[in-house]
């Protein structure tokens, strides 16, 4: 399938993570991007034995193109239990709705709930998630048949899973599809033993993988992980080796002096979640010190339990306003810096730097920003309009591997909505009726 | 205009606030609601003289009809300055940016610009709004032409408009037309003399009017109103006998034991503007504090340049969300009490009970939320999913006074919204130009 927008404005990051804006065309060959500028030079792309057929020219009436949101924490299958049990203390949304009900969910169910959070992520020009859940080979297999891409890790902890099911997941998962790829990773330090931490750094180093987990989200499992331990979560797992090849944090809220040495000297990544932490009352993560070290950062929505939605947008808003808070100071994490995490810095997060930016030669995870919405009007600064003011109404277009899986409001998927829509209640139905 | 809606699901709200969801008709004749139930006792309604002839009957495929939101206070015609200054210190945000460039506008220009601020109130489900701006006449004018429904309040201070154009705009605006009225109030204490407040408070014991104004929106401010008058704002606007006929404050994040006591005592409105004070960082409202005391609160987003945008789902989200970070408790300030605010709650603030919530014999404000997105589903709890998930994708009509302006996209308010566009776009060019 080969696309040519044209009319369009295009969102550019350079070398040196400064984004811009030009006018022109985009050229899509397959899953690439093949061309990128104001076409006067077309002819230079034109040349040559090959004639392009286009499948689709869309005129994009000026509108933005920009590469896809990178949800780099979330939790999809969680669907099932969204606005299920809000408004409550965290202990007892944890222990009397949700792990109740996730013990009752069956893997073939998964698929289905995964399904209907790549909906949403479509209506949020969300191109690829970071996930976490169980079921891990139905939840691929789900992203594979949409043609959604995923990056899966493991949540590995004392009551489900094992290192032995991470490495076949994960090397089932490597050979699988090019749209799904495998992280190593586990829970959180408060769920895992130091048995199964020392297998998951033995496995991330036979591999040479990153690492990811739930890191100090809330100040109670600070405290109590320095109880047992005598050390911070960062400092825990540094010391059981994890991080020879990288990798990062969920959430990063509650970080000590030492952690974020660690960071640095690591090359961690910060991911931040900031609708969760807000809704369970976590804190406010200390955005404006990761900029200021240096440390590079991405953006998640985390599951739709404990956020509801899974909108980009509300993040992105929330990562610059929650930090202004935070430091009480209007002009701290600009637009700017709040982009690049839901973007580029997603993407290297998750290991899929090929569709960190739309550039030639990187993959086509392209999403239309509708500027024809008064909610972007005027068009005084349009990289603020989208983190300010932008809304899941503004994305005309979702392309994820060259496919156009989303435009305005119509899915491209295999499924009618409907039958998804069905089945995620009759699920929680099912679930509730055995409760 | 008639219109029959069927197969809806229908928000109501009982008479000590209680929120319920019914499924069945909801009949509009002119601008009033005539019928709701569940079609059973429809004979009841249809018999006697009249019949009644549809000019609509919208089949609502189980989507939920619910009362329009209320925009409790903002500064629409601000839409020329969106994003035109984020990422900077309050201060000179005030100064360098937003003051020169208020001071260039011309009073036909704001016509266009809360036309433009309309548009996005009605993407956002918002069917009335509390506006404090320069040239009142001319926004007064742009909301009847367009068929909109507008509470106005003075921005009177010492370096703009006087009590005798207040007392003008009052009685112009009460006369003009059953979609706008007006209520007494002024900017704020540190921009208005004692002696315009003396005669603020005057006309508002002449008029039996409540009295509005910006209260306690940041720690500074408080601490200024102190050091000149041994008072906080509130206190010292109630020893100038303001609130004789009630009224309330906007912000009023910064709040004394007596300030509390005194919004119960006069019965003022506590009406919260979440999304700019955390964009601005002024601070969090205790808004479980304004709900223990029981006093009211109402829901505003600010003007379009501190927010960016005009989106009641994002307010919804951060007034219990910012709570629950205050609070550090994920169980304060629930779902109902933010939609009560969102919509009942802003309507008695702002004088309009008629427009509080869909009944027999109240006005046809009313908004389908389309509950057939991935965002909405699978439906746990409707109301739940609203407050924390719901979005400007769900609004898929806005009805105000019984005229369906907006509907999936397009608008119907005698506009092509280009043109909207490219006004708002010359008048910040023009602006700009003369800087």
């Amino acid at each position: 399938m080969n696309t040519r927008f044209y009319n369009a404005k295009i969102l550019t990051l350079d070398e040196n993570d400064k984004f811009d804006i030009i006018a022109g065309e985009l050229w899509v060959k397959g899953n690439e991007i093949i061309y990128l500028g104001d076409g006067s030079d077309v002819s230079n792309v034109c040349t040559g034995d090959e004639i392009i057929v286009w499948d689709i020219e869309k005129d994009c009436y000026g509108n933005l193109l920009m590469p896809g949101f990178k949800n780099a924490h979330t939790h999809t299958p969680m669907t099932f239990l969204r606005s299920y049990a809000d408004d409550l203390p965290l202990q007892r949304w944890l222990n009397e709705s949700i792990f109740p009900r996730e013990a009752k969910l069956q893997e073939e169910e998964s698929y289905w709930l995964y399904i209907l959070g790549v909906m949403e992520y479509l209506t949020s020009g969300i191109t690829s998630n970071f996930d976490m859940y169980f079921y891990q080979g139905m939840n691929a297999k789900a992203a594979v048949d949409v043609g959604f891409r995923s990056v899966f890790t493991s949540g590995l902890n004392n009551f489900s899973e094992s290192l032995e099911r991470v490495e076949e997941d994960y090397l089932r998962t490597t050979e699988m599809d090019d749209l799904v790829s495998y992280i190593i990773g586990f829970h959180a330090e408060y769920t895992t033993s130091k048995e199964l931490m020392e297998g998951i750094a033995g496995l991330a180093q036979k591999y040479k993988s990153p690492v990811y987990t739930h890191n100090s989200e809330t100040a109670l499992e600070v405290k109590e992980c320095i109880d047992r331990w005598g050390m911070t979560p960062t400092a825990l797992t540094d010391s059981l080796g994890m991080y020879e090849y990288g990798g990062g944090g969920y959430h990063v809220v509650h970080m000590s002096d030492e952690d974020f040495e660690i960071f640095k000297k690591r090359g961690l990544y910060a991911v931040t979640n900031p609708g969760s932490n807000t809704k369970l009352a976590s804190g406010i993560a200390p955005i404006k010190r990761y900029l200021d070290e240096g440390i590079p950062l991405a953006l998640g929505t985390d599951g739709p339990a404990s956020n509801n939605c899974l909108d980009m947008f509300r993040e992105m808003f929330l990562m610059t306003g929650l930090a202004k808070l935070r430091e009480n100071d209007a002009a701290v994490v600009d637009a700017e810096n709040v982009l690049l995490a839901a973007t580029a810095g997603g993407a290297r997060a998750m290991g899929i730097e090929d569709c960190d930016r739309l550039a030639v030669g990187k993959k086509a995870d392209i999403i239309m920003i509708d500027l024809q919405q008064p909610n972007m009007q005027p068009e005084n600064h349009i990289l603020k309009n989208i983190v300010y003011s932008g809304s899941k109404q503004n994305v005309a277009m979702t392309m994820v591997d060259g496919k156009i899986l989303y435009e305005r409001g119509v899915y491209n998927i295999g499924f009618d909505p409907k039958e998804i829509y069905a089945k995620a209640n009759s699920i929680i139905r099912r679930i509730d009726g055995q409760m």
